[in-house]
């Protein structure tokens, strides 16, 4: 498998900025990592010294840079990032195809509905009771997937997914290995008699279209009624979805962030790492939380929050400035106090 | 399945303030979901808005409401959300029932106690050597039990749980799916010659009585000893517990958290989310860790600290406030400064 | 099994202080668990209390103690924690032995390059085509091992861990239940039709020799290239590390850290618990980030850093110490700025 300069170009929609249209390449690698016969891309300026030291054979650039090595062909793009992938897709190393077929040891209760022709279900992975089960499916081994849980079509499970009973997953939804769907809500109340008693967990988690799911990543069953992930939305690994949350469409969440029961995010947000969500807040659609926040408060719409508790990003930018500043500070006001008591202020 | 408002009442040891004693709910919902054959509860102020817009047929509420909005019929309860509960089990959507019973393709070693007629064990569940299995406890698919494990009575291990050899579980011990219970402890020491050494754990994990463990939460077993978690604390999901690590009764641990090595928390502590605690430390009884605390001293007893590292939790927010105001404070100083210089102080 | 006081001595390489040489112990515990029968150790100067009231029959103790109790017998030796580990080996309860063997439900593709005599495969364990295992390592029950993966000798996984398709392990590589090796790395960019798009992840995990992986940790594969994790690093439970992240040899990374995508992290870097570390950086080598340490910008080698945004681990400690005076401070410059006023400043 080759491609040609030009056909980088015609493939990207790029622009060839000079090189050999017959020039070849046979793969692709990072800026460092490349060959002169792989191609490459300048995706960040971070790695402009990178893009300098390259021995790629080709490499999708931005419009407008200072300065370009020798011996590199160039094809210019608006989006090098994007551009690149097209040709990771053309190279696609992994050989996933989609071969439908049940396993023989799979356990598929004789009440579900299932196409055996048109869905794949891999070794050890059991299907409750009442299930549906989308066409072009593909479920991986050792699945547990409980009864009366309905999925779309197109679907894709990665090995020891859990999902329990009655969830329901829309089309083309990915699963990556360990997530658990629907596992029971965090609700106690404290009895009489100093002991916890839990709170029933009747209701379902519900995944719209198109979303990611990642790696042992877990989200709650509602207290009752539904936990939602809207349409589009892509969730990281190891991130923890309380009872009740409604997360709209078209979000981010990253890894290791949390948001507590019945808080509902609007659409379009991006909620990046180890960011903590109280419960029954209301975020607003296309806000950005930074990495680490900590949410104890509605966010408004459009808004960029940081730090704990969460401030307007540019505030939390000048407190945490201020903060490295305090210590002298503290010495500065000390200062003054002397000067004035001894000027006998 | 229906219930009256004079059954609800009953049920939920409750008056009725409103509404016909023979009108009839079928199912629960929550405010704004609610129709008029539905129950709903009103069991935080924060939903006060939502409460004079439903649709519901009865509405649990707390005593001295302002307002209540019209063609509702309503039932005064001491506490809302835990008589709501008693409605929920009442019309409980899940159909879980204890069905004894080992699966043909669980594998259970000769040597483990465990009764075929009052036990259930699920698909592809391994059971290790000399385990011994309450009555009344339920496994589900897929989970793996080491070797000389033991459980209670009335235990339920959801999908995909792993329990290494020689753990401990109390009776009526729940476990949401992909938990882990005694992986190793995290210790190494660093040799002479620059490589660390695994430290031997060769200890177990213990929990106790209606202990509950969340999804993908790991428990890790001690060095040499017990790691313990005290009966009815309720651990939510993608926690850690570190080796030898000893939690009291009755406490709460909210996701994300996590406790270093040789900590001991007392009885009754409300740990909430992503809160870090290190090492070698001890958290006194009924105390509360604020979300995202990082706590890296010993914690009084009956005490509420926040922020990291961990203050008093008046004084965090005091702290906290003041950081808002910093950036300001500082401008004020510089203007002092200029006013005292040019006033020749 | 039993060890008598000279036996210790001589297992421990350290010298008798006290006590007859032929008094034995059938057992370890810690300082305040442990029987005249039990021997102990003081590893951390927190237990010395402890020490002071052990019951222990033998204790290892560091040189130069102000204090000792009565009736035991004392060994000193430079670091009593490791050379305690030599006693735990000896009696180590775990009674874990390497026995290879292929269980029967374990399903081995054809093309896989695997000694049945030298390996050991346990129950319900999918390994896929072309895979190749080395001698001497374990393999436990229900794990999943998607095609052309690789894994050196003597490595040991445990029950329920999934590594996906062309991953690559060295030798002695040990993961605990439930880890995730493989899964797909976070990347989407935003289409001009207002939805995200998934850019391929093609790349691998290359996991080097004695690399240790906690339960439910979760790496991801690089999006082309490959997530590396060099020689001897120790990865804790609940850890999230990013798409083509690098991370040295030697490292140690404790619970619920994340790394973000393509940081490069050097060799001898302690990372503690819940840091978060954002993508395109460099940690130096010998680098020290405390707990809850947010880094958003390049850390130097030899450094220990913390706080959000990371400081230099002093000045953190400085700011810290500020903000705990910063209330009084405020109402400080207020003061002033009254008696400025009414001096007529």
């Amino acid at each position: 498998m080759k491609l040609s300069l030009e056909a980088v170009a015609a493939l990207t929609g790029g622009t060839i900025l000079s090189g050999d249209p017959e020039l070849n390449v046979f793969g692709v690698a990072s800026l460092l990592d490349a060959t002169p016969e792989e191609a490459s891309f300048l995706g960040n300026e971070k790695y402009f010294e990178d893009f300098l030291h390259t021995s790629a054979g080709i490499v999708l650039v931005p419009p407008g840079l200072p300065k370009y090595p020798e011996n590199v062909a160039f094809v210019e793009v608006a989006n090098p990032s994007m551009a690149f992938n097209a040709l990771v897709k053309y190279f696609k190393a992994s050989s996933y195809k989609f071969v439908p077929g049940i396993h023989p040891t799979a356990i598929i209760d004789p009440s579900a509905k299932i196409n055996p022709d048109r869905v794949r279900v891999g070794a050890y992975t059991c299907i409750g009771a009442h299930c549906e089960i989308g066409d072009g499916t593909d479920i991986g081994n050792a699945c547990q997937i409980g009864d009366s849980v309905t999925m779309g079509e197109n679907c894709r499970l990665h090995a020891n997914v859990t999902i329990r009973e009655r969830c329901k997953l829309g089309s083309r939804v990915t699963i990556q290995p360990g997530a658990v769907i629907g596992s029971d809500g965090f609700g106690f109340l404290m009895g009489d008699n100093g002991r916890y008693v839990g709170i029933d967990q009747v209701g379902i988690v519900e995944l719209g279209d198109d979303v990611d799911v990642g790696a042992n990543t877990t989200i709650d069953r509602a207290r009752f009624g539904r936990t939602v992930i809207g349409e589009g939305t892509k969730i990281d690994n190891l991130v923890q979805i309380g009872h009740n949350v409604v997360v709209g469409k078209h979000c981010i969440i990253v890894a290791l962030s949390g948001i507590a029961g019945s808080t509902h995010v609007g659409d379009y947000v991006t909620i990046a790492a180890q960011v903590g969500i109280a419960g029954h807040l209301k975020i607003g659609s296309k806000s950005t939380l930074a990495a680490q926040t900590g949410v104890t408060a509605d966010i408004p719409e459009n808004a960029a929050y940081w730090g704990t508790p969460a401030s307007p990003f540019k505030d939390a930018c000048r407190q945490f400035a201020a903060l490295r500043k305090l210590p002298a500070l503290i010495k500065e006001v000390h200062s003054f106090k002397r000067k004035l008591d001894s000027s006998g202020n």
